[in-house]
């Protein structure tokens, strides 16, 4: 049966996910939110650069069209 | 007779599919989930560069607008 | 008489078409499938470097935000 | 009186039209159709380079977001 | 009292304007139509480089996304 | 209390407001309207090069797309 | 339980946000209202550069599309 997106994102919630963003940022973060935009709301989010942490953010509200995947 | 895209995608579910990405990312995994935007759901994904396995990723929710194509 | 360019589209399913992307890609193959955001469906895909087969694809879902120009 | 872009397009079908596309593509053939989001239909169409005929494609079906103007 | 943007693009039909595109291509014209996707029918238009004229093309209609500004 | 971003556009009104472009393009003038994308009309406006006026434009119907923020 | 993205906005009113544009733009300001888009006011602005503060704004008006994150 198939599973919507939203609904993976929905399992994933107050759990940590990787998101990559266009341009290459990447942020890593508790899941505390999202909308039908995929606007998402990360707590205890750290921005990443190669792979390793770069700065804590505490919360971030990424706007949606800047993702380009979440990895729960 | 006309097949919608989506039916494709329909038919492509439990099964595995390659993903080709604007800016030229690539995942191969296996089709979990989708919805009329193209996001989608892959597990056991791997992302590949230059036609061979870069990483492993589990998971993957792909934002659709990001989406050339898929092959199943 | 006008001919909305789906009509078009419509009389070319199961026929082979010239598919240009931005970007620079290209495929050839037989249209199976489209939809009105001209999201398409393409067998036996060809993707094409500078006119000449470059890889044979099996089936393709084209997401149509890609899309410059179709060609039947 | 204001004529509606969409009006002129209307007239212009079954005559020869000059499409400028993003990117500098640019083709010359006869308007056969359109739709509301400039989707264009154009038969004996030949794609120019620097104003030059460069190759002949038949007919075309253009996605509408890719033009920049249309002359006819 | 606020104007809106495209009354005043209706006041300025049958006349000169000034039309800025995304990537630098610049016409002249008489506005002759408009619509609510700021999509424009200019006649007698003119494209410009380096504010001076470049070539004369009759009717343009020019697709509203590429639109910066217009200047009546 | 939370202020929708187009009361303070029409709050704006009649005053001199600064538009920043993507691209880099930077406008001053008069706000004299404006819609729901953010389109706007300036009278009196001047293109800025460098924070220094560069050029008078008279009256400028800017497409909202193009804005990055505007400051009255 | 989930939190809608513009619910944190909301819940971010009057206080000190941090906002990422695309282009490597960033603000700090007060956050005095929002939309769906995410289009923001600010007040009290300050625009940075390589995170210092480069000029103060007064009251800025964000179009929501430039948005990358807000950190509140």
């Amino acid at each position: 049966m198939a599973q919507k997106p939203l609904d993976i994102l929905n399992g994933a919630l107050n759990s940590p996910v990787l998101v990559k963003l266009k341009g290459g940022r990447e942020f890593r973060g508790e899941l505390q939110g999202y909308d039908v935009h995929m606007n998402l709301v990360l707590a205890k989010a750290e921005e990443l650069k190669d792979g390793t942490e770069a700065k804590k953010m505490g919360t971030v509200i990424v706007r949606g069209d800047n993702v380009v995947y979440i990895s729960p």
